[in-house]
């Protein structure tokens, strides 16, 4: 593999830049504790969200969209059908795509379906540390990442205190973010979205994801600096990432 | 016709304040991503919001309202099924009614339910000018809007940059708002709930759309001057359509 | 029945320690437009909330939880049928859980299924006055709760200006709480998610409910204070929930 080992945050805030001149319609089909909460951090982002689960539709706004995201929370039959029928026709219109396996740790049944999503071959997984044990088997060292990427062919992003990024070949470590982000409901959600949206605008899904997450956990540590509590990080998370600057990010980017 | 061409601050003040007097029952069949911010824009405007979706209880929750709102986006079967029992239900207790054909031009099945919706006769038709083209056929200008408002005998009320509210013989533009209200998720929604609102204490549908919109864009620009950013206006927006008084208004509407 | 007449402050104060400390994983059945502010007032409290409604999915995560909440509204056939299981794993693993009938005095079909599932025995019942005439058939006062409380063998938490809690033989009323608490929607339903939380740490269930709702009316006092609007408050109770002290709720809790 010929890929560089670093990332500079020169490329990671290109990516966030591309994000807001190209404006990518991401659909999203996620549940619906994390919709609204993720429709207003794309819009925050630049990217114009989709966020229609019914399986009537779903074909007609996917081949439109420029990137897609299928998050398994609350998963209901009606979301299930909708994921299949999304993922068809992402890979027969070479859109991307992201999954992340929400709680597949707490639900036997979701977690076999997130294996057998994992064949419909999404760009990147965005998981936890729990998740990825259910799912990969395996721990969650780059060892482990660098396996599941291989075995699936995908870009694995996990995150966490630190979070990693790896392919089969590289492993990025990301050092940003804050506790506060435990405390909002469905921040790994949009997490996994902000990706998909990046994966609109970049064609190296491992650059994509790392500039999300990045970007992401930069927001969530200056929000926290401005918060009183989880009520008003959660509203100064979406102010922030509507106005990161390019010095903000690089200044405070922490990959390595 | 003999209804006046223009509309005074004066008029939508009133409007504005019987809704706050009266606080009617609004029963909003709306989307999954829209549902929590529309309840909360009705509480603060004066309105009592009813969102169940559930076709069992539909028609029991409408008999019993002021005035209805049906909404296109997220649309499942369920929904479906419940818009049409809910406008038949609408119309046999003479409920007025707010369509919001969301999405129209993206999704041809969508499109064909708004159009058979129409026959159900809306007293509002709430959209923008991409939705306009799809279900008019037809250029959103004036000629356009009065010819819609008079095919379907509804009002047609066209968001975007300028605001236009038309029915078959009368015409307002509304220069009220905000960029930032294009950053949030479900404004759009929020506005034709506000409409439907409206409809439940003005007879004269037209008014009833143009005194929303009105206070709307105008809640829009002075929540922008309090906000950093999109989590930051929706917040202040919420507060200002709350606290908004009738000096505001009549100093800031911009209606013609 | 040997039960102390009154509660300390002290006791309350216990009880929220301890959800802080221990952060049980509450399973919220609820509705549709009450799902991410309840989620986000049980992660300010200290719970870990999961929301699946999913049928396939339900019972797995009921058995792993440490309490249940039941939340009647938007009340479709898949979160009937999900409600149903959810109370058989309780009654099987012993999860404690909490009753809410959103607006069964709207819908008959809505009353006679909370009716209905009454006889699963939920810790708590908590509801507003319109929902306990409806529900009980008598008057919402100290005899009628702990009649209803007698006979369904629960523990009757009825919201409003007082609050009331009674079991068949004790009865609090807590004078906390601020008007603009009616101006956000979903507001009761967090307030029950709050009393299933507190009964996963606290086996009385009278104390339970107790604890729930003096902390939910302190913080929504301490938040009224900070507030311009609804949508502020919004914020600031979500804020004032997760930095509530001891000292605050000693000195602010009126029980009685």
């Amino acid at each position: 593999m010929h890929a560089p080992q670093s990332v500079l945050p020169a490329q990671i805030t290109e990516i966030i830049a591309r994000l807001r001149e190209r404006r990518p319609v991401v659909h999203c089909i996620t549940n619906a504790v994390a919709q609204r909460f993720t429709a207003n951090v794309m819009l925050a982002a630049g990217a114009i969200p989709a966020m229609t689960v019914a399986r009537e539709e779903i074909a007609e706004f996917v081949a439109r969209a420029d990137a897609l995201l299928i998050n398994l929370g609350t998963l209901d039959i009606g979301r299930r059908t909708a994921a299949e029928i999304a993922i068809d026709t992402a890979r027969k219109h070479g859109v991307p795509w992201v999954l992340d396996p929400v709680f597949v740790d707490r639900s036997p049944p979701r977690a076999a379906f997130a294996r057998s999503l994992l064949a419909g071959r999404p760009s990147v997984v965005r998981l936890n540390a729990a998740e990825f044990r259910t799912l990969a088997g395996g721990q969650p060292d780059g060892e482990g990442l660098a396996g599941f990427a291989r075995q699936h062919q995908t870009v694995c992003a996990l995150t966490g205190k630190i979070d990693q990024v790896a392919d089969a070949s590289r492993l990025a470590a990301i050092a940003n973010g804050d506790p506060l982000m435990d405390r909002v409901t469905a921040m790994g959600c949009a997490a996994s979205a902000l990706t998909a949206a990046c994966l609109a605008v970049e064609p190296d899904p491992w650059l994509a994801a790392i500039a999300a997450l990045t970007a992401f956990g930069v927001a969530g540590e200056v929000a926290a600096e401005r918060s009183r509590g989880p009520g008003s990080f959660a509203i100064e998370f979406v102010d922030t990432l509507y106005l990161l600057d390019r010095e903000t990010l690089i200044a405070r980017a922490k990959v390595a």
